[in-house]
């Protein structure tokens, strides 16, 4: 799905991330290298990657943008788990287990602001920019999760709480990768686009998420897309009417993505259209 | 002790602080006012306010430094107080008490990323060099937290990791207002000598503190230079040793910060012979 390009620069970005976080030794950096070491799909430094390379944007440029989203979403599955008391993370113990809250939080801090040290290798003309919205990216994602601790003591919640959790746990991070490297191409008003495909993108993954789990999370307690609209399992008609809002939001994120310039929505199209393909029916067209 | 020009930035710089970390509305908005609210002697913004007037910045350059800065040290004080599980700051309950530790973690990160939003108001040339030198120093703060961690479980800390734990705990955020000045007013090699003032103020400041916060430290089992020396009072040997290492500090720390460039330095110095007055026996002259 990723480009050949792209793919080449994926271990720049793991080499640019450590370098960042492992100069001053101690407990921060070991549990923050563990962290990083521990895998996971770089779903969004590969999004930076392929709307840099797409825009024509240097190497150096490239990884330093992708480095910086890796960092902040990494930094905010350290400090989410810590909220959410989940004991793992890729299938390994989560940081705070393994080095205590204590640690698990310095190194959640080293690694935000590592992410605004990676800005700065753009050396970038418009690093106002990208800062500015970096920051507004992070305080979005910041908002969602603290909505989302309240909403998980919340019973009655409304398809639109929902809806704006869903949004915004999630797609600022996905967005911000697309905009930096729009915004350091100068295409800074089609960076003001991003945000509606990702949007889309990331209700419709948290529904397909929900469907899939909603045995699990009725037994929880967790909110769930089928319990908000009323039903109880998969196979009802709030099933069914959850699995509708997916496939809209999953075509629309594809169609919103596709008309970013110069193919630099193309990774995000494509993650959307394999979304969509894992929840139509058999047989039905995307 | 604070110059006429700099003080009068003073409410620029609250403002700035605000309006970083309130346009997306939330708990974790609400818990980072609430913590800035609180008050604090803002010794960070006017050490950075001090530096950049006496170097002829901008106001609304100084202004973006020290709101940088004061930025990070109250997310430290946040996040610090989750760690060591104060319950009080300030006079006021610990914001972990009142808005509950996930939500202040999310104010903690709310306020670092918040700095370097700060810092992208500078419009700096320098941008890439003031963005490093706040992370280096934002790094070393925490690996400074983490062995304060450590240390606590340790009862047999030598004098090298006391002093090492002393100035990595505070001499960062007190280099970093006036290494950023230095850097934007293109004294990048004097910015090189803050971090020696700096290490020199808070080692002195730790050990006149803990001076005063023996007995207390003895019962809870702190750290404390005195215990660090083998004793068990101020008054015996071993805390007349620590005064004495105090004063030394805190006169090479005056003499320091008297050397940088154009009275950059003026605040630091005056701070640390303020210090040196509260310490030396009465008719010793400073």
């Amino acid at each position: 799905m990723q480009d050949k390009t792209s793919e080449t620069l994926l271990p720049g970005v793991e080499r640019l991330m450590s370098e960042l976080t492992t100069f001053s030794n101690g407990e921060a950096s070991r549990a923050a290298s563990d962290h990083l070491e521990s895998g996971g799909k770089r779903v969004r430094a590969r999004l930076a990657l392929n709307a840099s390379t797409s825009l024509g944007l240097s190497p150096i440029k490239s990884i330093a943008i992708a480095a910086a989203c890796e960092l902040i979403h990494n930094a905010s599955l350290i400090h989410d788990d810590i909220h959410d008391k989940s004991e793992t993370r890729r299938g390994k113990a989560a940081t705070w287990t393994r080095f205590g809250s204590g640690t698990a939080i310095c190194a959640g801090d080293l690694l935000i602001s590592a992410a605004y040290a990676a800005i700065a290798r753009t050396h970038s003309t418009s690093m106002h920019q990208l800062l500015t919205q970096t920051h507004q990216r992070v305080a979005e994602v910041i908002s969602g999760q603290c909505e989302d601790l309240l909403a998980q003591s919340n019973d009655s919640l409304s398809l639109d709480l929902y809806e704006t959790i869903a949004k915004s746990k999630s797609a600022p991070l996905l967005a911000l990768p697309v905009e930096l490297a729009l915004i350091e191409a100068g295409h800074q008003q089609a960076s003001e686009q991003v945000g509606y495909a990702a949007d889309a993108f990331a209700l419709a993954y948290q529904i397909a998420d929900d469907i899939e789990d909603i045995s699990n999370d009725i037994i929880q307690g967790q909110p769930n897309i089928i319990s908000v609209l009323g039903g109880q399992d998969a196979s009802s008609s709030q099933g069914e009417q959850a699995r509708q809002i997916a496939v809209e939001n999953y075509r629309l994120a594809a169609r919103l993505a596709d008309q970013l310039p110069r193919g630099s929505g193309s990774l995000l199209s494509a993650y959307a259209r394999k979304g969509l393909a894992t929840i139509l029916p058999v047989g039905e067209a995307a």
